[in-house]
């Protein structure tokens, strides 16, 4: 299948760990991971290729990775299209490196300009130091994964943490589950707003208002941003609060940078609430159990797949689909049946 | 907890088979279901609210539904925001009334207007009659199912297909996951495109030019139509056939009906394509085998809720949150104590 000549390639460049289309083998990890570490952005890359492929390889990932993670603080950015989510992640970058912070910009809205390792332009300098982190951006396909983002999202959250990531953006578009996703994930969950969008309505609706932790009302140089600030504080009295944790609302105009230390400074503040309180723990444990949940489901689904005869998933498929038999029997069957 | 008069009130419209607010017994299940057989629409509210509240009922409700499913042609119609979905699900709903179809509408799109139960306005004049299900329209909430889209919204058709719907149309957002997962669901995928939405890169970026059975090309007065036409025919016969079936593309201009009735034909000749290759049976076969997993991997979910001890899920996550373990060690682990 394979051309003799790309073969002989794709082996030396796997023996280096950069290949960009070839299968490390296990041995191979071990080298990444410990080049990872030292925050090398294409051992880094390397590494979230393998999440986006699903490679069976991601368990040597975890258990190299695993004792290495915990320092960085994982902040997840959300909001309706439109609201600028790039623009305020692109500036959050900005801030976070005049701080000489290292960050990790994980991008999985597929709307995002964030593709293919796509850069800030000018507004960030990346470091060209294979040895120095500074800011390491990707954008991340969370399809095919059986559980998306919840899935993806923390083995490349891993990766990150153990490359040494002061502070990693995560960000997705608040449609649908991500916005509950991203609060699961995340430290900090920033949701983003903007005038002139009938946000107020669209973000209840969607639920965006349960999980924001700090809310920022971006283009607030637009009219009606007070307004806006105005509508979400009253909502947000309404809702329960995490414990003592009011959630701020900054007014930001990303695109200038006013306001953006002080989304940053909202960041650092509820992570010291966190870090004081407990809750920091609390949110990195649940997150731990929905990862140990999502990777055990994957398991047992592969041995659905691998059942013959009586239980066959195909053929109880087959009786569902004719009308022959409901799927919770059927499901009952299959699960007897491991 | 409960308001005595309230109380009352409740267990009476309970026994009726309407009550909003309160939970049927398993007797009022078969009561239900028989009702909603003959099309009576609030018994068709009923049990898709309890799809929604995910109720351990369901069970019963789809042993009694599922021998009367199999009629009803499930149709998707994905997009991204913007494409005017709303309005070509409205004037479709008018076209098929128009040839006399009993017309279930499904809309999962968190920021579709069609929402708790609102109606299609003056476009389509609602049956009022108990025994006519005519149109039945409905939003859903998806979220908090785990699966979301994947789980919840088979349970909701079941219903409407037992209900005696001729075409099913399920409108969804096309983003992230969402137009991948009403592929699995539907046996015919429209996508919608317009003219000024960058939809050609966009499209291409979300993986909907994979899923689509019929494009069609909405907005198609404004300039521009006929350059998305002509890209998205470009871009199509780069992509893989699903057998010799070449989705054609429509324009349509929705908001005047022009075009709709082509639409209506595509759609039609597809489902007559695929009744006569088998693979309408196939596309079925494959959604029962996604139902029937994914319960099954609920139970199995709730299973590890239930374990206790060294194999604790809490004390998994806590092991894997401090770095002392990682999650697939951890999953193994609790696998095994199943």
């Amino acid at each position: 299948m394979t051309h003799p000549a790309e073969s002989g390639a794709a082996a030396e460049s796997a023996s280096r760990g950069v290949g960009r289309r070839t299968s490390p083998r296990q041995r191979d990890i071990a080298e990444l991971a410990e080049r990872a570490q030292h925050g090398e952005p294409r051992a880094v890359a390397r590494l979230i290729s393998l999440v986006e492929d699903a490679s069976p390889l991601l368990r040597e990932v975890a258990e190299r990775l695993t004792p290495h993670t915990g320092n960085a603080q994982i902040v997840g950015i959300t909001g309706s299209p439109g609201v600028g989510k790039s623009t305020v992640t692109a500036a959050l970058v900005g801030a976070l490196r005049g701080q000489a912070k290292r960050v990790g910009v994980l991008a999985v809205d597929p709307s995002s300009p964030f593709s293919g390792g796509a850069l800030l332009g000018d507004r960030v300098r990346m470091q060209d130091h294979a040895t120095d982190l500074g800011v390491y951006i990707r954008s991340m396909a969370s399809r095919g994964h059986l559980g998306g983002l919840s899935w993806a999202t923390p083995q490349a959250l891993r990766v990150l943490d153990a490359a040494g990531c002061d502070v990693v953006l995560i960000e997705t578009v608040g449609v649908g589950q991500s916005e509950v996703d991203i609060a699961g994930l995340a430290d900090t969950t920033l949701v983003l707003l903007a005038p002139g969008m009938g946000d107020g309505i669209q973000a209840a609706k969607a639920g965006i208002l349960e999980v924001g932790d700090v809310y920022v009302v971006n283009k607030a140089d637009r009219g009606g941003a007070d307004q806006v600030v105005r509508d979400l504080r009253s909502v947000l009295s309404l809702g329960a609060t995490t414990g003592t944790w009011r959630p701020p609302i900054v007014k930001a105009v990303a695109q200038t940078g006013q306001g953006v230390e002080d989304v940053v400074a909202a960041m650092d503040k509820h992570r010291d609430m966190l870090q004081s309180t407990g809750g920091l723990t609390a949110r990195r444990e649940r997150r731990a159990r929905d990862e140990i949940e999502a990777i055990a489901l994957t398991l047992l689904r592969s041995r659905f797949a691998d059942l013959h005869g009586h239980a066959d998933l195909d053929a109880l498929a087959a009786d569902v689909a004719a009308g022959r038999q409901d799927p919770y029997t059927a499901s009952d069957r299959l699960v007897a049946a491991l």
